[in-house]
């Protein structure tokens, strides 16, 4: 007896909008524990955010409908957090610390709201900018993510039929969780999910979630998406970004204030945060110029997230200077979050096994690869390297030199003060493929 | 918004047997066909058709529930034709032919119902029986058949997370969407499903099918399913089966006659059939000693049906004969239907490509291969190798001696004696998977 549930058809007939945002918890823990810190120490400083399509390639502005982006951006700032949800982000723990976000804190995010937006079409690609307070424009990176990622996959799903649909999904399952009975290999691994801003779509980041909370149990630590973590029952993942050093760094009024600026942010992160929050992302301007003049209070931390350098000679460098710190690497703890896939984590952690404690933050190729699975065998799921970065701070160019040159964004004058600044030791270029 | 449609929770609630057989259209559409010729040759003749479990390591008493199989079977026996499917019998053409089923017989359908069964656990194993006259114990194959699988299916998937059970389907269709992908590649290749019999469930044949016809297009002929035919307004396909010639020589009254069975019933066949109808068996008491005193006018029928030999050498043998008949093999029609699966499918066809017609009726292979497929690594999904045979025709024991001995049935007594009549030659053991 298939039954057909007359009501929920004829909703499906006059739908008009499928939203991709539907909260705005739907997000990655690290912009909101990053947010409370912006509004006690930058409160005024305002910060622009651009998309950055890094795969030039794949032309958004072609496969993507601009009416359909501009009214799924509409529909994410109509959007307020829930009563619900400040209820759970007061009451729950997070990193095992109770009350992590201050009362008034939580007030004035129930009056949150996203700002406007500039949308243009540039040579097949979009011009997306986020103007105004960065206590705003912030909290924009993710859903403006999310909402170009989906739709570009709805995209490449159109006009299928239901059957390729079926395939496409039984095939992605089958493919995560062939990686899933690969990760169960390795006894102590731990990781968590970092794969909200570049996911196929937020239904399938959650079975994806789901796959893991089912495959590796205890071994699955969490999810930095907030609204998966709070509706799942996992912990929500997450420190800091490369938004901190950049925004700091573009304010600095000298070259010798510009030097400073990485350490100087992560002060205020550790009047903030603490324990297990305490990892640094040393590679916003170079991980090697980042180490070499580190303070060594440093050292103390919890550990670093290697971000843009290849995960073993990156993780490498860093117990080198944990070791002239003095201090063991073996109570330290390296994150990688840089484009991890079944093989790259597998490589990584049998490298450093037994000599640092370890943690993956799994991302695009978690929560979209859908490489092979097409059955009319179309690349147009292929995730893209789509970045939301800030570009300008209090009206100052903004920059990022990053461990690999083929990540670095900002104006090329800007890029060869930085590099004035801070040296080239140790950068290299990798090809960045998500 | 997720909305749960109470009504069908609340039916599934109360629910208290989901049966499996729920339409005695539910069937091989040879079943039909032979049945009709039954009825008019046979009418008089009883025969008893027994369960034979051939993969003994399997104790089906002891995975399936007594009482789930009783009231399964139970229900089959409540079911009568309805009047839509009997509309659609006498409507639809068959093999091109209108009025396939004549009035007299379909009129008599319409009160058809499945006789008694007998049951009792014997050794781990079931003693299924069903005795009664032969135009209805051979009504029970195919639906004892299905009942005993997806009971067996059940029980392997009981107790199982919703999160096994859609990496089970997930996996089982990205297999089986492969092995489409691989008969995509052979560009004349027809092929049909026969794999009600030994189906996962129906369910799943049903998407199996669907598949098929997705992903093969015309080159997908059919089902053997009548069912799942007028479902998808597919051809139904099938012509004969062993239970013919195994019931005609045991009627038969001495050596001579017994010999001369085989042919005499297709014989009556050709009184019935024409067409592409016109499909011989030839491997009930061995395929050399049915091609050594086969008449001429089987040369003139469209093909043959190798049905327990090698598929290659079986085929051989038969162009073989057709030269020697003096009639061209590439006009002449071989369909390929033992256990066959991707490779032994693109093996065949290669062989013979170009050489003869070739069909193949894809079995258990394409509509219960769960290998692999189950997260927790266990065997209990794989097929086994279950028939439902003729064991007596008028109280004297029925034989089959097959090409392959391994799938012989009968008493020994009685298989010395047909070995004697029809000779051992030609015939060689190969493990009989499903």
């Amino acid at each position: 007896m298939a039954v057909t549930d007359i009501a929920t058809r004829t909703y499906n007939h006059n739908f008009r909008l499928d939203p991709i945002v539907r909260s705005l918890l739907d997000t990655d823990f690290y912009k909101l524990l990053m947010l409370q810190m912006i509004r006690q120490v930058y409160p005024d400083v305002t910060a622009t955010f651009a998309l950055i399509n890094r795969t030039k390639t794949v032309r958004l502005a072609e496969i993507v409908d601009e009416d359909e982006l501009r009214a799924q951006l509409d529909h994410a700032r109509t959007l307020g957090f829930a009563k619900k949800e400040l209820i759970w982000l007061a009451g729950n723990s997070f990193y095992g610390r109770q009350k992590m976000f201050g009362p008034e804190f939580l007030a004035w995010l129930a009056d949150f709201r996203l700002p406007a937006y500039e949308l243009r079409k540039v040579d097949g690609q979009y011009e997306l900018h986020f103007d105004g307070p960065w206590t705003h424009t912030t909290m924009w990176e993710i859903p403006a993510l999310t909402i170009i990622n989906e739709l570009k996959s709805r995209a490449a799903l159109r006009n299928r039929g239901r059957f390729a649909l079926d395939i496409v999904y039984a095939r992605a399952k089958a493919k995560l969780w062939e990686k899933v009975e690969r990760l169960r290999e390795m006894p102590d691994l731990v990781l968590s999910d970092f794969g909200t801003r570049r996911r196929h779509g937020f239904l399938w980041q959650r079975w994806c979630v789901e796959a893991l909370k089912e495959g590796l149990g205890d071994r699955f630590i969490g999810t930095s998406n907030v609204l998966l973590a709070m509706d799942a029952d996992l912990e929500a993942i997450g420190t800091n970004a490369h938004e901190l050093p950049m925004v700091t760094a573009a304010l600095a009024e000298s070259d010798a204030e510009l030097a400073q600026a990485p350490y100087r942010v992560l002060e205020h992160w550790r009047q903030h945060y603490n324990g297990n929050l305490l990892i640094a992302l040393p590679d916003a301007f170079g991980t090697t110029a980042f180490l070499r003049n580190a303070p060594h209070w440093l050292a103390e931390w919890t550990g670093f997230r290697p971000d843009s350098a290849p995960p073993i000679p990156g993780g490498e460098q860093i117990i080198r200077w944990w070791e002239e710190q003095g201090v063991d690497p073996k109570t330290k703890l390296l994150i990688f979050s840089d484009g991890m896939d079944i093989d790259t984590i597998e490589q990584t952690y049998r490298h450093f096994h037994g000599r640092v404690r370890m943690s993956f933050g799994w991302g695009t190729n978690l929560t979209n690869d859908f490489r092979g699975c097409d059955p009319d065998g179309a690349a147009a799921l292929e995730p893209i390297s789509l970045v939301c970065k800030v570009i300008e701070a209090n009206g100052r160019p903004a920059v990022k030199l990053s461990d690999n040159p083929a990540k670095a964004t900002g104006e090329p004058a800007e890029i060869a003060r930085y590099l004035r600044v801070f040296g080239e030791t140790g950068r290299a270029v990798t090809p960045v493929l998500v």
